[in-house]
């Protein structure tokens, strides 16, 4: 599979990816998986605090990706130019967590499995809510930041699947500009 | 509380969301629920596997609403046309299977109840999934469906949101209506 990354955190990553891939989530244990990164149990529970959290340990990372390029957004930006920039820069954040082929594995192993699952979809709701809590921070209406961060989750994870699928392009960015100009042209026609 | 409904299964709906609101979800039994109603045991288990399926038992008529009316709409309605269909009818099945009390209530409930909650992220995300299948039925574009199916819940969740909000006003179509007029400019200002 795809290079290894230097540190522990990196190498552990791999590894639980690989055996959740290959063994299957349930059959897997922290000894395998610290096993096949050539750390001890104990480094493991340094890092992690079960098996689980491997999978979504970049979450606080990815999630201030969005917020904080809202935050530090210049003064009067409108709304829709927030939520370009989030999805830029949570983009950016996520590419430097994981290559697409990580992505696409780690993926699989979450979509196989009712918790895993489960707690991707929670993933996103939190962000939805982080998004629309840096856009209030700003001043912007509840109402209008609500659905502003339903907007950058939906073509955030929209352009994830896109991204994802077997032979897509590797420029995830480009593919999440496409998919809000998509989204503009869609909900755009209504105002007719 | 709201008046009782007259089956079995309206009965039964209303206690337990009586019970889990007065003594909690957890401290709650099938025994209670069917006390309450003054049904036995065996008559809940002839609608419900467990009491975790009162809560959600509507799920299926509900997404049904929004999906038939994609379905059913004129040949040539466009895009936004059948979500907004959609929504109107969603909006209806929800209404006839709850009051806003019972609605209220049962929010309560959910919110705090990390189980419940994850279930509640789960039926929203297949909604999208079901709204946006509906759309490609109908000869519409992956991409532009899957957004679509977005949309639609997002427009639906934040108007649920708003109307069991206190003091909210009755008209759940009508906060919807208003809530996809925002999510319309909201986007449309990114045209510019």
């Amino acid at each position: 599979m795809a290079r290894w990354r230097p540190g522990s955190t990196g190498r552990l990553q791999q590894a639980a990816i690989e055996l959740f891939t290959e063994n299957g989530y349930d059959a897997t244990t922290v000894a395998d998986i610290a096993a096949r990164a050539g750390v001890t149990e104990r480094t493991f529970f340094r890092h992690y605090g079960d098996k689980r959290e491997v999978l979504f340990a970049g979450q606080y990372v990815f999630e201030s990706g969005f917020v904080e390029a809202i935050a530090d957004a210049p003064a009067g930006t409108p709304v829709m130019g927030l939520a370009s920039r989030a999805l830029d820069a949570g983009c950016r954040a996520l590419r430097e967590a994981r290559s697409q082929e990580q992505a696409r594995a780690r993926h699989a192993i979450v979509e196989h499995h009712d918790a895993l699952r489960e707690r991707e979809q929670l993933k996103l709701a939190a962000l939805s809510r982080a998004v629309a809590g840096a856009m209030t921070a700003r001043g912007i209406a509840d109402l209008t930041a609500r659905l502003a961060g339903d907007v950058v989750v939906s073509v955030f994870s929209t352009a994830f699947a896109r991204w994802i699928a077997p032979g897509a392009p590797a420029d995830l960015i480009a593919l999440q500009r496409e998919t809000l100009a998509e989204l503009t042209r869609l909900v755009g026609t209504n105002s007719g």
